[in-house]
């Protein structure tokens, strides 16, 4: 396999991140409830289906992208992998910043088209806790989940990837963990586990997700990390790795 | 693996092109809402389920006919394919005429199914803008969200099937995409990024549907081929090509 | 790999056909709409999940039994591959024999778990058409579409488990297929395509079911006989067989 | 492929069964139905949702962790497996203590999570038969239930993962039919097939659930027992296993 620039590896995490702000708040936005003439018309996805559009942005991706750059699309999953010894610490700025331009042009064009039906974006799928979050509950509860599922995610992500693992079901593998994910937390957050993607869209909302921003980018981080020391410490036999 | 005559890759593309639009547009005419004694059942698949049904279809129909022809059933996968190089421009015609009989053959069957319990089909799943889009988006709105989608469909698409990529994936990852785009943009468009599958439907549908078809010609086409030149410019390393 | 006994084979036929009845009409019969007190609770799994459940019914028989009997599951899937070369004509009557002994026995299970609460099983996921066709289709929309629908789940089958196709995908891919099938036409017959499937459970019901069977044994054998011809004469080139 | 010690197995399967009881009971309790200002939103992920998340921690946690300890993460399977040949009898109390810790502390940090806006945990997510049953079915529907299904799972995972079967498909075979099985019968225990998840919910639910825990350990463990003994006496080929 050939090693890819660069520049090519930085287009493929801003276009893979891109597609996952795109697809699932995209989705979220658009899709989770439809409603006509003032009524809920039960068509819509509900959390089901945007837990899904999330899982499948990182399955396709990292098909698709995944041997280019890695498919990381979110910079806990970098970081995470840089603590795991799986990628280079060096990379890890260029990586972030790529992230999260591509989530913030990703919430861009997401505006563009929710408000082509004259509708105001709202919430815009941003993450919250307490008054922003969907279900209401309360930072401690918010932390827990985050730090948690960030933790089991990168444990996922490096088993799935490692030498011994089976050849080919790491995207697979990788993007469903990111839709049972979604499954479980999205009444609590409104899901982040991803501090890219929750900053693309807190800079589009009407609400005031913008001064929470910073729990998702603390619990993902400290949870990846964790994830990560997890792994090497007490899961991770070197000749597989 | 052996070579397959020309005619036997039309008849792939018709038939897999027939699957889609009799699986993804049935599953909308037949199952999204399902009434009983003139109320909603809650039993109906609603957009999640008609999502599922358009990318399974690709997906079943990639692993039975992809060796075959290529698997596109989509003249913008075809054109798109052309520009990233992947594909003759020479056949392009035949595959795009093949791609749209099946298409119109598919919606003349669900045609007959439909009527058979005396309903009337009404819009049958065409796609549309302003007072034809489902959620009332106009026209901006549609071209945007047809062009992005379809530009990251051929992108996935390329990435996906490069020499590098996952052996055996590919059918997997491009069929979910199919479904990741359903999620996002059915309340936009009814989601396209195929015009032979807008085609098919609208020349049964008792709206206005045909007035709008240029959309869907224009806006997946010229998507296709954007998601291509970005994908060699940008992404490809000529070696895993 | 290891050749089976002819007794191994049945046995693996008939758990096979056990299973799809068990999961497919078992989640029909006990999830599609789950009441309390009276009132929808809007937590059951509706057309869409009982779509899931055939299809991964077949999907687990096949990567689990496929390698001992074939992992037909189906009188019709097993009389297309007969008639595509793929399965002997000897070994056709103990296959069918096994699969109805298999759904038979799952009705009986599902039977006895579905009348534990002190329902009655009314419809009891039969297939029918006209007043017993969940949304009221006539005859030649249940022959059409049931036609129609198994002519192209077996070429399908014949495509994917050819032997240029991806290797071990075949078991996802036929599963898959299933599943849109029944997305596309519950509304339509509540999906057959399977006589084995209709039998079973017509043997139970407290309609008049089984006074339609027949047209649930004759659509599917056709339609499975024409896909495979089609399949043989458009399609195969004989080196890849 | 490297040996791995006894220590990481078992955090293995704690992680694991950690990651099923979080999935699983996590998005039954948080998301199955999503309520606000005392409505129902019609955005919960309902049964269908809950049953794909059972099935997602398997299939990841098998992808991640199946290398390192086989993947069990439930007592009966591990049971299935020694009776089956594939697992030994010394290793098994070790197992099944690791699984229930790693259930009991899921169970604990959703509680948590779930207590964060001040609702009380109800049922919890546990396991049960007439009173304690979602749809009111009594003990001998909850039993036969248990015990079928848990024998199709162990006949599933054993010839699954039989020498003769896909390589890398087992992961996503198996966690499939989790999903599956919970599609049939949610309704009628909540569904179980699994003693470490049913104790870990039971000691925090505000119901009688501990008084039935002893069923979801008796039939899981008959069930697979039977599936096991089945599989070896009537499907394997020795030179296959």
């Amino acid at each position: 396999m050939a090693t890819y620039s660069t520049s090519k590896k930085l287009v493929a995490e801003f276009i893979g991140t891109f597609w996952l702000v795109l697809g699932g708040c995209g989705s979220a936005v658009l899709a989770a409830k439809f409603m006509a003439g003032g009524a809920d018309t039960g068509l819509g996805i509900g959390f089901l289906g945007v837990s899904l559009a999330f899982g499948l942005t990182v399955l396709t991706g990292a098909y698709a992208l995944g041997p280019i750059s890695g498919g990381h699309f979110n910079p806990a999953v970098s970081l995470g992998l840089a603590v795991g010894g799986r990628f280079s610490f060096a990379e890890l700025p260029g990586y972030v910043i790529a992230q999260v331009l591509g989530a913030i042009a990703a919430a861009a064009v997401l505006y563009v088209v929710a408000t082509g039906n004259g509708a105001s974006v709202g919430g815009f799928a941003t993450n919250g806790f307490g008054e922003l979050s969907p279900g209401g509950y309360g930072m401690v509860a918010a932390l827990v989940i985050e730090v948690v599922l960030t933790a089991v995610f990168l444990i996922v992500i490096l088993g799935a990837t490692a030498r011994r693992a089976a050849p080919g079901f790491a995207g697979m593998a990788i993007g469903l963990t990111l839709t049972l994910i979604h499954l479980i937390s999205i009444p609590v957050t409104n899901t982040s586990v991803n501090p890219a993607r929750s900053t693309g869209v807190a800079l589009f909302a009407e609400t005031a997700a913008l001064g929470q921003l910073w729990l998702f980018w603390v619990a993902p981080l400290v949870g990846a990390a964790i994830g990560a020391v997890i792994y090497k410490a007490l899961l991770a036999n070197p000749q597989d790795e």
